[in-house]
C-alpha cells in the first residue's frame, strides 16, 4: 500500500534537531509514512505582508496532517505569532494537551492525568482590540455558539473514545455571564448527548487552586481559548515542564500536532535538546490516524528510557546528549 | 485619644462566628479601634433594583476602613456579585494578596512568599458585552493608563515599603497587544521610578508553570483583574487555600479587608469555621492603619497556634472548634 504523507515543519532553534530524532524513531519503528517537510519561514507575499509560504500551506491542505517544532516569533510590531497563524489558517478549533505524571521523572506530584481541550479559533485571541480615546483600550472576547458546540462536541467525543470518566467545563460565568455563559451552556447541551460521560462546571479560579493540591479531581477539561493556554502550561508544570507534554491541534479537515515549547537559541544544534515533547505529539499524530501499535511501541519506549534515567538529556538532570537518548529508544524500539 | 471606628461586615455562612472571632482576638490584643457593624444584604432602592444598603455605604465613606466576611451572591440573573458591587461603590483599585508557607502547616511547597497585586476596577471585569447576533456574543476587556499606572505604582511602592526585591508585571501582550501592551508599557514606566526595585515581565501562562515548579521565582506580582483572581487562586492553592491567605482591596480614599472564601454554608453556625482567613485580613488592616505591633502581635499568635497543631480545625486536619482555636490565640496574646 502506498505511504502516507506527513507534512513535517521542522521550526526554528533546536526544531530540526528534535525533528530529526523523531524521524529516525519513526524509521526504527517502521512507522508506514513518508515525511513531506517544509519550511514557513515568513515570506512577503504579493500584498506586501508576511505571511506563511504558499508551498507549506499547500503541504498542509494536502496531507491534511502535521508536525510541527518551535517557531520563533517574528520581531517587531504588527507580527503575529507564526503559531497562531498556523492555527488560523487551517481552522484548527481543538487545542489538546493531555498531562500525564512520568513513572521516573519525579516532581511534586505524581497522581496528574488530565486533558485540557481549549478552544483554538477565537475567545481572547480574536485579534480585535481598539484605543476608544487615548488611553483607553478595549479588547473583544469573541464566543460564537458554532465554535463553542463544535469544541465541546470534540471534548466529549474524545472522553468517549478514550474511556474517560469526565468532562469539566472551566469558565468565568459570574463574571462573564454572556460570553462564558454561552460557552457553558453549549458544554451543558452536549453534556446531554454523552450521558455515559460525567459533566461539571467549574470556575477557572477553583480549577487552578485545586489542581495544584489534588490534580486527580480532574479529568478532560474544556475551556475556552486563554483559559486553556494558562491551564494547560499549568498542568505542563506539575509533571516537568513543556519539554514533556505533546499538543495536538485538531481541525475538520485535518491536524497539526505540534511541541509547545521553545526554540531554545542557547542550546540549538548542540545535540542537547529533549525531543520528548515532539515525540510524544508525533505519538498523539499516530493515534489520530489510527495508528495505534506503532504509537504504543513508540511511546513505550521512551517511558521506559525516562524511567530508567541512563540517558536523559540536560533539561531532565541527566548529561546524555539529544542522539544518545534518541537511539536508546531506537535500540528498546528494534530489539524490544 | 478617641478610638478609631472601623466598619465590619459579618457577612452569609460562617461569616458570623468567624468575625465573632476576629473581635475576640482584637480584644484580647487591646487594638484601639471600635467596630461598626453594618449588614450587606441587599436592599430593593427607590429605583426597584437590589443594591447595597445606603447604611452600609455610609458607615464604610464614613469610616474608610472595613472588615467583611464572605458574601453569598444572591441567586438569579441579574444579580451581580456583591464582592464586586463593594469594590465598585468604593472604587477600590488595587487587590492586595499575600501567600506565604506557612510554617507547621504542610503542603508540597514550602517557599511560597508571593504577593498578587491585582488591578481591580476593569480588565475583563467591566461588565460590558453584547449579542452581535445569535450565537456571536463578545465580552470587551477595559484597560486604562490610569488605572494601569495607578496599580502599577501602588504595586512598586508597595514593593519599597515592604523591602520586598522584585516586581513582575504578568500578562499577555503577545495576544493582547494593544490592552495588555498598554498595562505592559505603564508598569515599566513606573518601574523607572523605582530604581531599586527590579522589574521583570512575564507571560501568563509562563507564570503558571513556573509557579507550581518554583514559587521561590516570584516577589510581588501585578497585573490585570482576571489574571490576578486565577494567580491568587492558585498561590493561594500552593498554601493551603483560601482559609489560609488575606485579601485588602485598597482605594484612593480607604480599603476593604476580606476573607475570599466561600460561606460554607454546611457547617455554618456550627463553631466549626476556621477564622484564619479573615483574622489574617484584619492584620494587613492593622498594618494598613499603622497598629504594626499590634499587627505582629496578634500574627504570630496566630501562627504559632497553627503550628503546634493542638487547636486545629476542621480544615487543618484537626478537631477544634472556632472558638477553641480563637482561645487559644487569644491565650497567646494575653499570656505571653
Ligand atoms: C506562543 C503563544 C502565542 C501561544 C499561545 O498563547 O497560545 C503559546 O503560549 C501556546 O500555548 O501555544
Ligand atoms: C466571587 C468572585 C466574583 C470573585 C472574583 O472573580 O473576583 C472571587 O473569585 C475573588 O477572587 O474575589
Amino acid at each position: 500500500s502506498e505511504l502516507k504523507k506527513c507534512t513535517i515543519i521542522p521550526g526554528d532553534g533546536i526544531g530540526p534537531e528534535i525533528s530529526e530524532a523523531v524521524q529516525k524513531i519513526f524509521d526504527a519503528a517502521k512507522v508506514p509514512i513518508e515525511w513531506e517537510s517544509v519550511d514557513v519561514t515568513p515570506v512577503r507575499g504579493p500584498d506586501g505582508k508576511f505571511g506563511i509560504p504558499q508551498a507549506a500551506i499547500d503541504s498542509v491542505n494536502k496531507n491534511k496532517i502535521g508536525l510541527k517544532g518551535p517557531l520563533m516569533t517574528p520581531v517587531g510590531k504588527g507580527h503575529r505569532s507564526l503559531n497562531l497563524a498556523l492555527r488560523k489558517e487551517f481552522n484548527l478549533y481543538a487545542n489538546v494537551r493531555p498531562c500525564r505524571s512520568l513513572e521516573g521523572y519525579k516532581t511534586l506530584y505524581d497522581n496528574v492525568d488530565v486533558i485540557t481541550i481549549r478552544e483554538n479559533t477565537e475567545g481572547e485571541y480574536s485579534g480585535i482590540e481598539h484605543e476608544i480615546v487615548e488611553g483607553v483600550v478595549q479588547s473583544i472576547k469573541l464566543i460564537t455558539e458554532d465554535a463553542s458546540m463544535r469544541v465541546a462536541e470534540f471534548a466529549f467525543q474524545y472522553a468517549k473514545d478514550n474511556n474517560r470518566k469526565k468532562v469539566t467545563a472551566v469558565h468565568k460565568a459570574n463574571i462573564m455571564r454572556m460570553s462564558d455563559g454561552l460557552f457553558l451552556r453549549c458544554c451543558r447541551e452536549m453534556a446531554k448527548k454523552y450521558p455515559d460521560v460525567k459533566f461539571e462546571e467549574r470556575y477557572l479560579d477553583t480549577v487552578c487552586l485545586n489542581m495544584v493540591q489534588d490534580p486527580s479531581l480532574y479529568d478532560v477539561l474544556v475551556m475556552p481559548n486563554l483559559y486553556g493556554d494558562i491551564l494547560s502550561d499549568m498542568c505542563a508544570g506539575l509533571v516537568g515542564g513543556l519539554g514533556l507534554t505533546p499538543s495536538g491541534n485538531i481541525g475538520i479537515n485535518g491536524a497539526l500536532f505540534e511541541s509547545v515549547h521553545g526554540t531554545a537559541p542557547d542550546i540549538a544544534g548542540q545535540d542537547k535538546a529533549n525531543p520528548t515533547a515532539l515525540l510524544l505529539s508525533a505519538v498523539m499524530m499516530l493515534r489520530y490516524m489510527n495508528l495505534n501499535d506503532h504509537a504504543d511501541k513508540i511511546q513505550h519506549a521512551c517511558f521506559d528510557t525516562i524511567k530508567e534515567a541512563k540517558y536523559l538529556t540536560g533539561d531532565l538532570g541527566g548529561k546524555a546528549k539529544c542522539s544518545e537518548f534518541t537511539n536508546e529508544i531506537c535500540r528498546k524500539i528494534t530489539q524490544g
